[in-house]
């Protein structure tokens, strides 16, 4: 089994990685928050697939089950969905020390985050990821939190998982596209924290799109590894960590303007990795060849490198909702090489344009 | 001016005790958390009151000042609320660093204080508590959240102010009952900490309800300094900050089964010590004369000392209900003497309905 650990001023906690990991659940949720009824929180998608293991080790350990299974999807995180978690912890009585357990991707993740950041003024909190997305990203660092229709996770939390636990069997019933999303987000822990991954990544390109066991293990340890080390640095995003928004508030806006759903969060990524890349080329800020082996990377990956775009005075309207804007002033994380970042708020429109017109379609 | 400083692991934070205070409102906060945008969070009642003073001392300082009053009282502290303001931030797009400020009593307290903890996953908070409960307990130690159908403050957060500001010229406008509840925990507080403000109040009871300026002072730093205490002993409530909840699973149950805001807080707390002290009692673990001092005290200030109760199966229900029942088994808060507590789970149903007993009506 391979372990990751966080130590943070005020919580600690393991992330294990280890194939069948959700059949022992019980065991081990009951050892990190050991508690006669516990919460676990899915959507209908995951549900069909592992609620009933899930549930059955936890019974078995001991733990009352409350079971909540959300809508699945992005335009489901809402208020809404945080209301029914609320009532189905109200309903079953759960107790300041009833570990929350999320059983899902990182929606669900981000939601029964936050339920448990709120509920009873916060409850103990267990992440079970099932996306390759969910375990290498949002699973670790504690930001909870749901979306309101002027922007994604505006209203949130932070607040630390007690345990995660990932079982990269689940990955086998993932749809590729889910898939793609994950490997997003280790392309940007590469480009950001880790040369040596982007390599790796190259290299096994293939390994990871079948799944090959001892690989995606490494995959996610690596990636889990590099996300660990940056919350340790900087839990709430007052620095360093802010490095983890490569790509994202281009990201964010592209969701925003198409819609909830409609692309999904990572292949917003992987298009406004490309984006901020070119901004950056276009800024003088990094070299050209940075943005195509990128691109090749992505291409390997079977990413699209384009989509259709509103006009820039939308998208600019777009990013400014985003939560990175501080003064008026929108501000970018972008590359200077492979492993180096700068924050800049100072890009001129022209720059932002050419990051846009690089990904836009047609 | 007196001042009352806290030091927690993560945080730090001063409260300001001063005639005037309000009309200083702007260069104090621009202090413990610059920045061009605020909110100012009041109600009906109080903005009337104090909201164009405020903001002028706001605007004089540099912020541009996003304005929403709630609709005032208890049963408007719900999740319609908490949505109000998080529109209101929304759509005048404060910003991570942008404060939001309490101007209010300890409902828009705690609902500003949690939309500040949850919006955009946290900004800074500040304080400016407009009734004595709120001064001396509520906007001292972070809790905030709001009621649910199923029980009080079912929903919450953990969220620091960054600085409390306490003006004691705005208590002249404060209605007598809602004095009585400030002064109902400044007695719990006694109870719980200090024999000597026991004495201390019982001496210059006519004095307080006569809102004499300097014992008026004297009042509130005591107070505050108790529950400042209190919490840089124990922050999050798992241990002896309990001690705070004397006399309040009584009072909520008092509260949930009157219907929200039908008894107040205040009064509630004040029956509910009586009932815990009857029940310390009853349980042989404190003498009758500290439930005689007590009563005389409440006495003195004008408090009732019984009201209508439904039947002791329903309070029995409500008392279940209330965030402090651990394992399904009600956790009191009980005196032994002036200044000495001590927490029990295994009170006999006699006991506690003795407790009722004491504070039936007819």
């Amino acid at each position: 089994m391979a372990s990751v650990h966080i130590e943070l001023p005020q919580n600690s906690y393991a992330i294990h990685i280890e194939a069948g990991l959700l059949g022992l659940a019980g065991e081990r949720v009951r050892g990190g928050a050991p508690h006669a009824r516990c919460a676990l929180v899915s959507d209908q998608t995951v549900s069909a697939l592992y609620a009933q293991p899930t549930t059955a080790s936890l019974e078995q350990a001991g733990f009352q089950v409350s079971r909540v299974d959300l809508d699945s999807g992005e335009s489901n995180k809402n208020a809404a969905s945080i209301e029914r978690l609320y009532r189905g912890f109200l309903e079953d009585r759960l107790e300041r020390s009833s570990p929350v357990i999320a059983l899902g991707g990182g929606v669900v993740g981000d939601m029964a985050g936050f339920a448990a950041a709120t509920y009873r003024r916060g409850v103990p909190f267990v992440q079970c990821p099932t996306t390759l997305l969910a375990m290498v990203d949002s699973s670790v660092g504690g930001k909870t939190g749901f979306n309101v229709p002027e922007g994604k996770n505006l209203i949130g939390a932070f607040h630390q998982p007690a345990l995660v636990l990932i079982d990269p069997t689940v990955l086998r019933t993932l749809p590729d596209r889910e898939l793609l999303c994950g490997i997003a987000e280790c392309v940007k822990h590469a480009v950001i924290r880790e040369p040596e991954l982007f390599e790796w990544m190259k290299k096994n390109a293939q390994s990871i799109l079948e799944l090959d066991d001892a690989v995606i293990v490494e995959l996610i340890e690596r990636n889990v590894s590099i996300k660990a080390q940056v919350v340790m640095e900087d839990e709430k995003e007052h620095g360093v960590r802010a490095h983890l928004n490569f790509g994202h508030t281009f990201a964010h806006a592209i969701e925003a303007t198409a819609g909830y759903g409609k692309v999904l969060h990572g292949e917003a990524v992987a298009l406004g990795m490309l984006a901020a890349t070119r901004a950056s080329v276009e800024a003088g800020l990094c070299d050209v060849a940075l943005l195509d082996s990128l691109e090749r990377l992505l291409d390997t990956f079977g990413f699209e490198t384009a989509c259709a775009l509103p006009d820039d005075v939308i998208l600019e309207k777009a990013m400014r909702h985003d939560k990175k804007v501080i003064d008026d002033r929108v501000r970018l994380i972008l590359p200077e090489a492979l492993g180096r970042i700068t924050i800049r708020d100072d890009l001129s429109p022209s720059c932002i344009r050419a990051g846009w017109n690089h990904i836009r379609q047609g």
